[in-house]
């Protein structure tokens, strides 16, 4: 299966500046790359799905899959890599920022014959999906988990949701760290160690906090 | 399957005073309770688990199961109910406030053979578990999921940790609420529309607002 994963290297993670630099959230970014593309090929080398991972990427960069640089808004270049009608193949868009993602988590997002499969992220968006059927399209704009649930249904296309807290999880804020350090299995959850993060428990409530 | 599930009437979801009061928050948080057993007893009646709920309650509460009133801290009385060695029966604890449960969630943390099943919840927490070894024990202060891994590992038990976004929402804090708007299936996202909950997607973030 093809599988676009979409970069933006040239912002990172804004919503991270109060714990990280804008220097630490490229290379916190670049590391969960690596890990999403990592699970990637652990699927394809394990031969449980064929899998050509292709990073679209806002800007060059230097990974272990091939690049398309294409600065256009997310929803305008995903749409352009999405099926057109001419072949079957089905694509899948898997974001760069699940630094949770498993072999096993991507599996349950291939594995289902609906036309198009959705993964929700925390906070309304959508983390994953496959598309099968042309006529689907996304739209990346706010709830988008919701929006995607609507075009399927107006284009009569059969739907499967993933459940998966691995695939839900994007790490976009602070408080996102903590799921990281907790059940990362990859590159990240060490990058964040040497980088001083660990948990703390204050009034019931667990954080990270920087050394 | 016996399944206990710890509800508190007493202190009902304190922090989602700033957009409930009181009153307000003892109903959703009994909702929410409603929810759960309803998911469970889905289950049961669809013959895929035999399930016979329990709810651990700190005070007495009007429901659709059998109510052991327990007003110790929660992880002696959880502990008092789990397996103890005389019969070989699991015992699996689901929290109360895990509105967007739904029975397929619920069968992926009922079916695993393993001596011990974790579901993580969000935030370091262990949101559903199910206990077949008598040495395994469980203790919910601060980062529980880890401490119980913990446990499991001394124990020398064998462990399956459940891979569920929907198990791995539990409801305490408002930005909590936009998971429920959007994917519960129950009578919570209808309470909390009647309550005037709606979404709103501002600078790209999605929340939920109240009218």
């Amino acid at each position: 299966m093809r599988v676009v994963v979409p970069f933006a290297p040239d912002r990172p993670k804004t919503r991270l500046a109060p714990v990280l630099d804008e220097a630490e959230r490229a290379a916190l970014a670049r590391t969960m790359l690596d890990d999403v593309l990592d699970a990637l090929s652990t699927l394809d080398r394990e031969r449980r799905v064929s899998v050509e991972p292709c990073v679209l990427s806002t800007a060059p960069v230097d990974c272990a899959a091939p690049v398309t640089v294409d600065d256009r808004s997310l929803s305008v270049a995903v749409n352009d890599a999405l099926p057109d009608g001419e072949t079957d193949d089905p694509v899948a868009v898997v974001m760069a920022d699940l630094a949770l993602a498993t072999p096993d988590a991507l599996a349950d997002l291939f594995d289902p014959d609906a036309d198009v499969v959705l993964a929700p992220g925390r906070g309304g968006g959508t983390n994953a999906l496959v598309a099968r059927d042309p006529a689907f399209s996304v739209d990346y704009h706010g709830a988008s988990f919701r929006d995607h649930r609507d075009i399927v249904s107006a284009a009569g296309a059969s739907l499967h949701v993933v459940d998966s807290y691995r695939l839900a999880t994007d790490v976009d804020e602070p408080a996102d760290l903590v799921e990281v350090v907790l059940h990362g299995e990859g590159a990240t959850p060490e990058w964040l160690r040497e980088a001083g993060f660990t948990l703390e428990t204050t009034e019931g409530r667990v954080e990270v906090t920087r050394k």
